[in-house]
């Protein structure tokens, strides 16, 4: 029985996805154009995503912080490419207090400004540095198209903006956190994704370069999954921001910025979910398993507070559907919902020893046998289905990762389906522009891979650089 | 040795407060007058903060959303009163995305009409009742004096917004936030605090009432510190919020919404701190105990290591300064970012057998045995230092406490130091006023204690409450 309330994946994809959002209770549209409200389920996602992504960041030696959400336009405007970068997409504010400002206000699209600002006046010396700083915040990017979670005028995120005393290590800072964000998607979304250089065309506004981390969604389509800037001494220069070395010089800092936001469960629905709604890996999902008893017998109701109470008591978050609903419709509601693992506890099958799991990512049923140790059996399911959802998710980029070696190829790749599209490019903008009248085909990024060929997969002359591209949300 | 940079509290108590803020790198000023740069220091506190109140809001049954950061103007009007009371201070975003908006949006200031019109449409029986929905966002307030933490543009806070079934349960939910505020400022903050109903004319706009906690800071000034309001069905009859109870009639729902802000960090200072910097009490302390080693054996350096190894084990959040800075300038470190207990790990100590804590709240040196259970000493003296931090706080209270039985009464009160005035009222808001012409004494809040004359301290008509009254922050 498929979710009525919901279009079938290979038919309408774009439905589908807002299909999936709305009917796991996921966000909703609010008053105001584009803006998400973001609803219990949805944000319960956010939550374990800010809380382990957090945690990794501290470890590495990085602490919170928190920048004024308003930004003086005169400051936006000291480092010119940015605010040519983000200018068509600011909110202003011009009235406060019932008083015409007398300058206006941008709401943060970015908070490379009031970082650069801030560090110009505490850092001095050496002994300073580095300065590891990371804010948790909402960010407005006044979008003319906006679809839920992956392209909203208000999202959240956290973006990390970090000062060094060199560009060894400000470069390494870069990397690091780009690999950090790897990791999260592999090891936490079960997403696999590529991790390289933006061109010139595609990185940040006012970077030395982006490193970004691409995924691909079900349909092929490509999503930014995070990016992290080298600024070199960019912002340094455009706002002052001096130290003093060890040689007792002046010199400029050494600047990075990272981020990833709420469009990642955008990700996650597009890579896992299905025809019967949201499917989650259990490292993310807020709730790992439910319990559904089925029978009023003691025995149904004391097992089931026993599985409950030993998982949870073992770190596995579990609950017990205990309303007044049918065991279909809470069988239903468990599937719509993402829930990993449901386990039925049943009156008929107790009587036979036995007990049903089911499994969200596969929607198979396995029966145990009634005495086994709840927890190791779970722990190793719910281990079992994060590995499985990576795997599947790995095979499918792998099967939608092809490789051009001239443009009819590209041409050919996009009227099937889209994916990774590996070709060889000479570093001529041109060339990526004419790439890009294919369907939109964009450089995803360069990557560190042998070269398929010795010619640019457009013009023909020496390549330079072995690039992937592809469709992107 | 005093910290030079931190002006005598009893000298200027406003620049002492500022001092304070500015020597233990709590925030910064912005280049947006009045937005606060929260730095790390201040934003460990507030995360702490944070994680404290989330969990007990969860344990009670609340989950976490997000509303949008924009109010449409039409929408904000639908409750006058609430509007009235919010419209000075709005700030206004006008233009997004380089073009003039049709409609203007306002950055809320607070979110009763997002949740208000999201509940009218998601809410359609009374099995969908209760919902007890909260945010952690920001929240813009277009103030034209501002403080630290006390009175900013931006500031941080929670929003709980919950609707019900019956007026009964709503106003139980009320009744129970404000005492989760008063719990969390008794036995985190270890600020005592008096629970009340606020008058009609100091009540929130659009609030059938709204109960308040009160604290008192060290110079007798009071501090609202958490509300919760009682809606009735005022927001539910502007925004159409209708449910089918269970007699199967349609009846407008019951609201609630409660909040508290970073403001509580500035509470924190004004009652715990001194004039040599900051003093956090051990349970809101995002580092509790810091461990000096003083010397170079590696039987200093050992020790530090197994004392931070085994009360980080225990939960205890310690570290060891082993920075390069002499001992003397570990000590004024800590004491200036209020570490509630040093260990002083010395060489000459250790041949003598001896360990050297230190207090920050009292600044006294104890002397221990070097064989003791670590940790089990550390938590006990942690204790020590919260219990005591409260009791004094609760006698500093207690002796700027006061009865008033006429005007006099209160213009010598205020005349000398101001703290809480007990005076009986009776209700009538020229009488209010009057009192108010005394240094802008207000009534903090109506309290359900017995009466201390029978005749209004300002009229001498019948006395309807018993009031207190003082000077507000």
């Amino acid at each position: 029985m498929n979710n009525k309330a919901i279009t079938p994946r290979d038919k309408d994809f774009a439905k589908w996805y807002t299909d999936v959002v709305r009917a796991a209770n996921l966000c909703d549209y609010s008053a105001v154009k584009g803006c998400m409200i973001i609803e219990p389920n949805g944000y319960a996602i956010w939550e374990k995503m800010q809380h382990i992504l957090d945690e990794k960041f501290k470890e590495l030696g990085h602490v919170n912080v928190s920048m004024p959400l308003f930004i003086p336009e005169s400051l936006l405007k000291k480092e010119g490419e940015l605010v040519n970068g983000f200018a068509p997409e600011v909110a202003w504010v011009t009235e406060g207090g019932s008083k015409k400002l007398e300058e206006r206000f941008a709401v943060r699209p970015t908070s490379e400004t009031l970082f650069s600002d801030y560090y110009s006046t505490h850092v001095h010396s050496y002994k300073d540095l580095p300065k590891l700083y990371n804010q948790w915040c909402n960010v407005v990017r006044w979008e003319s198209t906006t679809r839920p979670f992956l392209r909203t005028r208000e999202f959240f995120w956290q973006e990390g903006h970090t000062v060094h005393a060199t560009s060894k290590e400000a470069e390494e800072e870069t990397l690091r956190m780009i690999k950090v964000y790897q990791w999260f998607h592999h090891e936490i979304l079960a997403i696999p994704s590529i991790v390289g250089k933006k061109t010139e065309k595609e990185k940040f506004a006012g970077a030395e370069y982006t490193l970004t981390n691409e995924a691909l969604m079900y349909n092929g389509v490509s999503l930014q999954s995070g990016t992290s800037h080298y600024f070199g001494q960019k912002f340094a220069k455009a706002y002052n921001e001096t130290f003093t070395n060890k040689d007792n010089k002046l010199e400029y800092c050494y600047q990075t910025s990272w981020g990833t936001t709420t469009r990642m469960i955008g990700g996650l629905i597009m890579v896992h979910s299905d025809d019967y709604g949201l499917v989650l890996p259990p490292r993310i999902a807020p709730k790992q398993v439910v319990i559904i008893p089925i029978g009023k017998s003691d025995e149904v109701s004391n097992l089931a507070s026993e599985f409950n109470t030993k998982l949870n008591e073992a770190g596995i978050i579990s609950y017990i559907d205990s309303s007044d609903k049918t065991p279909g419709f809470k069988f239903a509601d468990a599937e719509v919902n993402g829930i990993p693992l449901r386990i039925d506890v049943g009156e008929r099958d107790l009587k036979e020893n036995k007990l049903t799991f089911v499994r969200r990512d596969t929607r198979e049923k396995i029966t145990s046998d009634k005495d086994i140790d709840i927890v190791t059996y779970v722990k190793d399911m719910l281990d079992t289905i994060q590995n499985d959802m990576y795997k599947r998710a790995e095979k499918r980029m792998n099967e939608l990762t092809f490789e051009a070696h001239n443009l009819d190829d590209i041409r050919n790749i996009l009227n099937t389906k889209p994916g990774f599209i590996h070709a060889m490019w000479c570093g001529d903008s041109e060339c990526e522009d004419k790439i890009k009248e294919i369907n939109g085909c964009k450089s995803r990024c360069i990557v560190d891979e042998k070269p398929i060929d010795d010619k640019c997969v457009c013009c023909g002359k020496p390549a330079k650089y072995h690039v992937i591209w592809g469709i992107q949300y």
